[in-house]
């Protein structure tokens, strides 16, 4: 028993080895292609040089236009604009008064961190981090024998419908409000990614 | 060995079910006293009754404003108002008419559930009925030897900054088409966590 025990254990730290490799190829392809969110690549890096840890799809955090070409619907949402960086106004403008069709929102979405590990104890180690970092929202939400992923999440956003059918809903002073505050505030969401770089630095094998 | 992990487990059963108990009375409380937000204690009770599920502190989903009273600081955030179901325009504007310092924003916020259970297998059990019910949001928080605790949230959200020291940012008009879509969005998370609840159910022991 024991030895049939300690052979699964052992196929289980394989297929991870295996996973693990896989994601650190899918990373340098995306940093090659300059697929790769910028304000990510340190850190992806970083997880990746551990032992024990990989990133899967993640986002930096950015400002979008999301189009719902039928009202509430999300499943054909898609970008009508996307940015991971700060926004100028004329941007935004031109992004606004391009042809769109059905609703549009204005968003920031933080910054959304995939780490995968082996075992249980490892992702309780990512809960710890998070929780230093004073980070609420994440969790485990995968759990199988030899992987466990992890989800972060950011604390900055905004999100609010600004066109619908073609007509604008928000003015140009309202709108101009909101945008310095989705740049001020995706500039700290950015922060707190670094932040998190440095912990993991010093805390993750 | 064998008995002393197995005592270990007792008393870690043991532990379980008094912190269990703790949150069954700690829910009833609430209830009576009606402190417990309505449209989520039909689903609170649900997982009360199963035997190695409770909940703790939860929100059913909201529409509130929220007062920073120094910009970008969540610290000192309150509740400038705060409502558990659909909101009147005109309810709306007392709110921001009345007398505010520093930031109000305007947030439709998601359900935030938090349930408690004794082992991995059992957290694992949520995370497929989150998934099984489009739910995106959320993880096991805490994974401790007879305490683990998985947070499921909502998909509704709105969030953004509405008046800033005492001068409005959002017209008349605007505000209208905002507070409607909030409207929609809680009566949205309502249904959710009504399937939710049915899921429960089904599947929870």
């Amino acid at each position: 028993m024991e030895k049939n025990k300690a052979m699964t254990e052992e196929a289980r730290e394989n297929r991870f080895r295996m996973v693990k490799e896989t994601h650190r190829k899918s990373l340098e392809k995306a940093i090659e292609e300059k697929k790769a969110d910028k304000q990510m690549t340190a850190l992806c890096k970083q997880i990746s040089k551990t032992k024990n840890y990989f990133t899967s799809s993640s986002c930096a955090g950015r400002i979008i236009l999301l189009q719902l070409p039928k009202e509430e619907n999300k499943k054909d949402a898609s970008f009508h604009r996307k940015w991971h960086r700060k926004v100028k106004e004329k941007e935004l403008w031109e992004g606004i008064n391009s042809k769109t069709i059905g609703e549009i929102w204005f968003k920031l979405d933080p910054f959304i961190l995939h780490i995968g590990t082996n075992n249980l104890e490892n992702a309780k180690k990512i809960l710890e981090i998070m929780k230093k970092n004073g980070l609420k929202r994440g969790g485990i939400m995968v759990a199988k024998p030899g992987k466990f992923m992890i989800e972060l999440i950011g604390t900055q956003a905004m999100a609010l419908p600004i066109k619908n059918k073609e007509k604008t809903i928000v003015d140009k002073k309202t709108m101009k409000h909101l945008l310095q505050k989705a740049n001020k505030k995706l500039e700290k969401n950015y922060a707190l990614l670094k932040k998190l770089e440095k912990s993991f630095r010093k805390e993750l094998e």
